[in-house]
């Protein structure tokens, strides 16, 4: 193997040994952390990040890359994948000078602080100053790369290697006329009756039945594990440790079992990817919308499926009883498919939440292009959701400071929950022509055939090929909505006699 | 401020914060890991540790720091004291090559993993290789060094600055036939009923009272908390989180209140240090020694004294009622401080206890000299238990394999563990001069008076001044057994009548 390949390994091994500690730093800080460590934890993570920038932007990782892009040009192997995506890493990151990073990383503090008590107190004049800043420097970032056909493309391309603004627009342009059409025809008839998914349940036995599922889905409690924070997420310190976090409310007590499930959606990706990508920039999903495929997919398609209800509700009843007393295994189907636009995105319905990010894309794009004020952002906000759900929120709390992301500096990562869908749905159609029987599979809690076909045609590789070429390579197209449009009509017409 | 100062404080802060993210890694591998995560944790551990040795044995460092003590020669101040110890850190550390570290922190990550299955399993035969590496690492260690008068000075140099293993000899010489004779005249007269502290309890109730002590002693859980881990330790990433841990042995249940007394100990001692010095090579206990006789002194001389008893005791009857039926807070007194020659030092007794020590001094220097073959640890370490104890361990899980420090690479530490319960005998006698009236404070569950003159005298300074000269400021007198064998004496004479 090429001396200069070792080289570039041995260093990026460390900036993903670096990266990892970071990460088991951040978990500790959301799981763990006394509330007099906060401080101090900033700090420890300001210089892991500093360190591990330093070590992937140095002139040595440049000059190895230039060279070994020649050695492995037109080659097509697992290193020549790596060289090509390290060298876009570092492309990217050599862009953005160390002191924008720092001064980014005061000014999302300071709005993260603010958007907890804005959104606290409902009041989005304490936020907006402090989004003002934060939009100055996604401007000042956009300003490190060369011009793009929109300037959003720079942003969406973190995320989205590749992913241009005009295309995601085309898409979520097609998709929204038949999403609006379908509610305006669900909201015109019955609904299901849901009450029993909001009586009292012990947190204990939701918790565990969490463990169950995810646990009979494929999820390796060897190679990670559960764990309470204030919001569920997915975090990786290998591929052999992949935790996951989740809550319980009291308000709506089954939904621990779906976030449990959507998580781990995304641990199993990354439990699956090939374990030569360790310490290699290989060693992680591929995208944001892939990474939302997957975990969409084990949270809707199949833990929302009328197959997963029927092998898994006489489990249900027997752990809560007197909750699902007379309950039958399609009501509670029907219950946890309702159709219902609300105000607060991360408890939407398959058949609205696409719009909650449509929204937001138009709102992010507004912003960069100086079309949307910041000082409006509630009162459009607001405008929009009437427009497309119908509804509008009562407060700032539950309209525009709902999200975290973009007091954390987050813009450009809403729309791949949106193509996550999509992508779920392509993915769905492709693997139910190829596995016979995987609703009769699902039935009978049979898991491990659709584990399979996700391990073999998207976790097992990592980012070795660009999302779209992935998603082409295992479903036969790119990015596209009409799956998902069926998948909706299909299940809605099913439940609601469409 | 001197320019220099500020870049030497700026590079060894960003040293403590990857040693402090080190720190969270290894407390998550004790207390979170799942089976899976072992290899790459090692992986990471390996590289924090060769950055921060890099940056801290880094030219600018070394050339920093000569010009520094040249600029505060003769200066009594905190920087002054922070550059006299920073010095003599990078003094060490720039003879340990960077290659070594890394390979030592592979060798012990995977030797931990072989003693946790070799203990389980009580199967000396796993762990021996692991071990031979073990001592292989030290041999070379102590190589790096100019020769001192023991080669084992080398390695109680890092536990206990200044300490020379003649010294230490010669202190547990003059103590061990003091100890023998005392635990004789104890064995010859009638033993305190004691099986009710056997009987069954449940661990949660012991755990949470375990809280409810160290609550009462001043250890901070809102800079801090408590979680299960095989052995229990104590582990800061700041002076604003500092960590312990615990367990529940069913054998022996409240064993886990004197464990909780004993890492809180070492808990408080972090906690207190003075928060100017954060980020500094100041901000740690001053050596091991001295964080042993805080902990000892929680455990031992305020945790198994009649006046804690005397205080507790009604809450614990009323925790723990069927058990202590019958039952005074005299008797319970007595029966925690049974002496009794068993197998396990961390729960031995006072009388005892540092025959331990003593025991495994002999066992590391004869290692070290090569006098004692790893393949007959077991067997010499049986033989040795049978000369001071009067017991043989029936396996290896209750003898040679009991403790972690071998599998960490933590040689020369144990006679620490000794010093400490000498040193928190001292500093007893100091504060019974000090603090008139203390047992009557205890017995009415007061402890603030105690842990200010452990602030004040100790906790607050850090590493500010050398362990002797803290100990001689704090005391009077540099380490000496004298107190110890008086406290002994009049506590056993006490309980048993002699």
């Amino acid at each position: 193997m090429s001396e200069k390949l070792n080289q570039l390994k041995e260093i990026l091994g460390e900036v993903s040994d670096i990266n990892h500690a970071a990460s088991v730093l951040g978990w500790d800080q959301q799981v763990n952390l006394p509330p007099g460590g906060g401080e101090a934890r900033g700090q420890q993570l300001a210089t892991l990040g500093k360190i591990a920038h330093q070590k992937a932007t140095s002139d040595e990782v440049g000059k190895l890359l230039d060279e070994l892009k020649k050695e492995f040009a037109g080659v097509d192997s697992d290193d020549a994948a790596m060289i090509r995506v390290a060298a876009r890493d570092y492309d990217k990151a050599v862009r953005v000078p160390s002191a924008f990073v720092a001064e980014q990383s005061i000014v999302t503090s300071a709005a993260f602080e603010a958007w907890v008590e804005a959104k606290g107190k409902s009041n989005f004049s304490l936020f907006q100053s402090h989004l003002e800043k934060v939009i100055g420097l996604v401007h000042k970032y956009v300003s490190f790369f060369p011009p793009a056909d929109h300037p959003y493309d720079v942003l969406l391309d973190d995320y989205e290697p590749g992913m241009k603004t005009a295309e995601v627009q085309e898409i979520f342009d097609s998709l929204r006329p038949k999403q609006v059409e379908l509610i305006k025809k669900i909201s015109a008839v019955k609904q299901p009756k849901v009450d029993f998914l909001y009586k009292k349940y012990v947190e204990k036995k939701v918790w565990d039945f969490s463990e169950v599922i995810v646990t009979r889905f494929g999820y390796d409690f060897s190679r990670g594990r559960q764990d309470k924070a204030p919001h569920p997420f997915e975090t990786s310190f290998s591929v052999d440790d992949v935790r996951i976090t989740n809550r319980f409310e009291p308000d709506s007590p089954l939904a621990t079992l779906f976030s449990g499930m959507h998580e781990a959606g995304h641990a199993m990706y990354e439990q699956g990817i090939n374990p030569a990508y360790g310490r290699t920039p290989l060693a992680h999903g591929v995208s944001s919308a892939v990474h939302e495929s997957q975990s969409r997919m084990w949270e809707n398609l199949v833990g929302r499926s009328l197959p997963f209800c029927e092998h898994f509700f006489p489990e249900i009843k027997k752990a809560f009883p007197s909750q699902m007393e007379g309950v039958s295994a399609k009501a509670f189907y029907k219950a946890i498919n309702k159709v219902n636009p609300s105000l607060i995105r991360v408890n939407a319905d398959e058949a609205t939440y696409n719009l909650h990010i449509m929204l937001r894309l138009e709102l992010e794009i507004g912003m960069l292009t100086g079309k949307v004020a910041i000082k409006d952002l509630p009162e459009i906000w607001n405008a929009k959701m009437r427009d497309y759900l119908g509804i509008a929120p009562p407060d700032d709390a539950h309209g525009v400071l709902q999200d975290v992301h973009w007091s954390s500096g987050l813009f450009g990562y809403f729309p791949t929950y949106a193509l996550g869908n999509i992508v779920s749905a392509q993915l769905w159609e492709r693997i139910n022509k190829e596995i016979k029987g995987l609703d009769e599979q699902i039935r009978k809690g049979k898991f491990d055939a659709l584990l399979a076909w996700l391990r073999k045609n998207i976790h097992v590789y990592g980012r070795k090929y660009d999302p779209q070429d992935l998603i082409q390579k295992a479903t036969g197209s790119r990015i596209d909505s009409a799956a998902y449009v069926r998948y909706l009509t299909k299940k809605y017409s099913d439940i609601y006699g469409l």
